[in-house]
């Protein structure tokens, strides 16, 4: 048998995407760098037609529906736009355009972890029964955690949360000194959780994506300090989705530990029930406070209401809960080995995805935070055959235009060119699948000065610019 | 109990850095954005003294000996370097370095995927069981197959490959036309093998990184040129990493099909072993052989010799073996669903990483792929009070320099402020490590015309440069 390989054709992909035949390089990213020996002088532009959104709104029968169970407008939405598609219970394919929103969350907490000293790692999804009958959790979390054995028959769980794991990899460095503190170890990774009811599509998966971070600090007083900066990271990471986050008083749960707060979006889908202080700061769980009244018993003054929240962050004060089970010390400035102080910080990756689409969209069309919507730009040519099929060029033209201008787009505008549907029937697409700036290239771009009809979801502002003017509101679109 | 939260007070970290006091911006990322609240004047740089590599050289004692048993080379220099720490058998933490060149060579991975058209996204680790007997693996693949049963005592697997996934998400789409091929979906995550052996640190894990591509298409023809267009973006994948990779025909084993080729780092510890002709471009697995014969079967003329390679790449042409199964199926030009021809492709993420080491390592010294080095630049300070040590300003203000004029190596610049050690101590450091360019700040750069030693670890050159050449060489390091 001989090797198929002989030799590739070097294509011209935009001819090719022009006349209509298979272009390999259709979904080309940006920063190809100067050493790859593929750089195209004109990169093909990203079609709407060939981004695999299987389930989305061109699939749907004339009475719109998809298969299916909704047990939350945000699963609805998703699953519609072909963001996401069912597997087992509580098991979701991630689809392309969710995946590209989510490695722009994960760059978003990348930052502000990295911000504060975070160093990022990654630990095995397989923990050993020994090491989770150590904190005596493996018999704790009963049935939550997924067992299984090897082909020796040594007994694992899949890593719901890590505690276990980084405290005895901190622990096994004998000269940790307290001058490398405060040491903040994260990863972001799949988690495993078999949860008795998944539901509500990716807020209560059993297979999710988290963020889990863990400090390492001398004292009482370091550590708090470090669960503070940690808290503040987080309100700054919703501040910049423009999501509005309340920090709320927690249990501690099986994590264990003597402090904790949530980090709640407000929504009638929650699960969680918060009260909040009408006259100061002071929020809770419900499940933290004794009493039934509703007096706040910090400002003694103001009157708790109760909303619905979703948990999308968790921070634990730990203290020596497993530093010291697994002998996890930092060498003083004594130099004497002294039992670390510690904290656990989770951000539920996918969750926030799905929480945003949940607290931001309407009932037919989704919001996204600006920062993580999957492209920043939807290009519309006009129908095929249309009186105005003469400005088809101009939105391929316009296309190219805005990635030789504005680099930071490269990637981020789409062209739909499924022009045999009419202009109006995609933009109803596009404010479902909630492109934040739409372009319509009309009959307006044919004119002497061509003007283009923009639509920005997020706003749902409406307006006419001419090419300089458009040109000038993208650039200040932000990418992440 | 009142939240500990009240407010955050904004420090001047590179104040605290300079005094040594704790800084929690120490390893700050270069591209924060401007939305975000607390971007700082100047940054502080990152510190060697506080980089999480636990087990690395100046954990050592006198012997320079660490824990464990190594059974490769590239196992042994990346737990000394404190790269990656070992949990179970075949499990591996990723300590921070390897995460930020794991990410880098993803990177790479998704430009070239994206570059021919590839989508990115992410299935399900859990598979049921159910699925795999329709393929019949459930019982074919024994016991390298992680098997568990969830709290209702249905059967999982941990997916080691996801041919039955994808071909049965891609078949859940009716309405799939051979407009939108070749459709070429991928994923790059954790995959699970119950090795018999695990061994070679990376190299042979039971939980690994692998990238899998599956391909869609509505011919044989443009199947086969699908297949081609993969194997030549591996060719360019391990052409822009600097490794010499063979690409043989091979078998199929029990992922099934027609033709199946496996790209191969030639190494002594490789596990595979190659038949390679001296005359023609002709080369095999031995496994695929059926005579004992050397001479070659393709030319004729030439003679086989053997080699050992390890296998960081595997392309397999399916046909119709799973789409058949799960009935994925293509409208064509004529209206009619027709089986999918499919192909399979993987690249084994952090083997490559651990491969690129073993090949390019010395016995004592780490030597990276230039582009998936960890950090790109190490500034060495002059040893604290010795007779050069004015010149420690000269190296901060280099750092900074460097970040301020070439943004492209921000967050690739790190300061060894170990000051208490010689230069000599930690250039050997250095050099383990093989960062590809150190830069020694000395006697000569305190001279009138300051001068810079340079040590381009990639090359074993050493030079000494004005302040403009070395910028000017910084300026050339290619970056992902």
């Amino acid at each position: 048998m001989e090797p198929v390989i002989q030799r590739v054709r070097h294509k011209v992909f935009w001819t090719l995407y022009r006349t209509g035949r298979r272009s390999h390089s259709s979904y080309a990213e940006p920063a190809v760098t100067a050493a790859s020996t593929c750089t195209k002088k004109m990169k093909a532009p990203l079609l709407v037609s060939r981004l695999y959104q299987p389930s989305n709104l061109r699939d749907l029968g004339p009475d719109n529906r998809i298969q299916g169970e909704f047990t939350c407008k945000s699963q609805r939405l998703m699953q519609r736009a072909g963001l996401i598609h069912p597997s087992n219970p509580g098991c979701y394919y991630y689809l392309p355009a969710t995946v590209r929103s989510m490695e722009k969350l994960v760059r978003v907490i990348d930052q502000e972890m990295q911000q504060i000293g975070g160093q990022k790692l990654d630990m095995p999804s397989l923990c050993t029964a020994d090491l989770w009958r150590t904190s005596e959790r493996w018999d704790l979390m009963g049935k939550e955690l997924f067992r299984l054995q090897d082909r020796h028959g040594v007994s694992y769980c899949l890593g719901p949360t890590h505690e276990e794991a980084v405290t005895t990899l901190v622990a096994h460095q004998t000269t940790l000194s307290y001058k490398q503190l405060p040491l903040l170890l994260y990863q972001i990774t799949r988690k495993f959780r078999d949860e008795p009811k998944p539901r509500f599509g990716l807020l209560r998966g059993r297979e999710f994506y988290m963020k889990d971070m863990y400090s390492f600090d001398v004292s009482e007083e370091a550590a708090y300090e470090t669960y503070e900066s940690v808290c503040h990271a987080y309100t700054r990471i919703f501040a910049r989705l423009g999501l509005r986050c309340v920090q709320v008083q927690a249990d501690t749960g099986n994590i264990g530990g003597k402090l904790s707060h949530e980090f709640q979006l407000p929504a009638d889908i929650g699960e969680d029930r918060l009260l909040l202080c009408g006259s100061c700061s002071f929020s809770a769980n419900v499940e933290t406070m004794v009493s039934d009244k509703t007096d706040c018993p910090q400002c003694k003054t103001g009157t708790l209401t109760e909303s619905k929240g979703i948990e999308v962050g968790h921070t634990f004060y730990l203290g020596k809960k497993y530093s010291e089970i697994f002998n996890a010390t930092i060498s003083n400035a004594q130099n004497k080995p002294s039992i670390a102080e510690m904290g656990c910080y989770g951000l539920g990756v996918t969750r926030i995805l799905a929480a945003a689409i949940e607290v931001m969209s309407t009932d037919e069309n989704i919001r996204w935070p600006g920062l993580l919507a999957p492209y920043q730009i939807c290009v519309l040519p006009p129908k095929k055959g249309s009186k105005e099929a003469d400005a088809t060029d101009v939105a391929e033209e316009l296309v190219h235009a805005i990635g030789q201008s504005l680099p930071h787009l490269r990637g981020e505008v789409v062209l739909d060119d499924r022009t045999q549907m009419t202009i109006g029937k995609r933009l109803k697409d596009s404010s479902r699948l909630g492109y934040p700036y739409v372009v319509v290239v009309g009959q307006g771009a044919l004119e002497k000065t061509p003007r283009f009809e923009v639509i920005c979801h997020q706003t749902d502002e409406k307006m006419f610019l001419s090419r300089d003017e458009l040109f000038s509101l993208l650039g200040k679109v932000e990418i992440i």
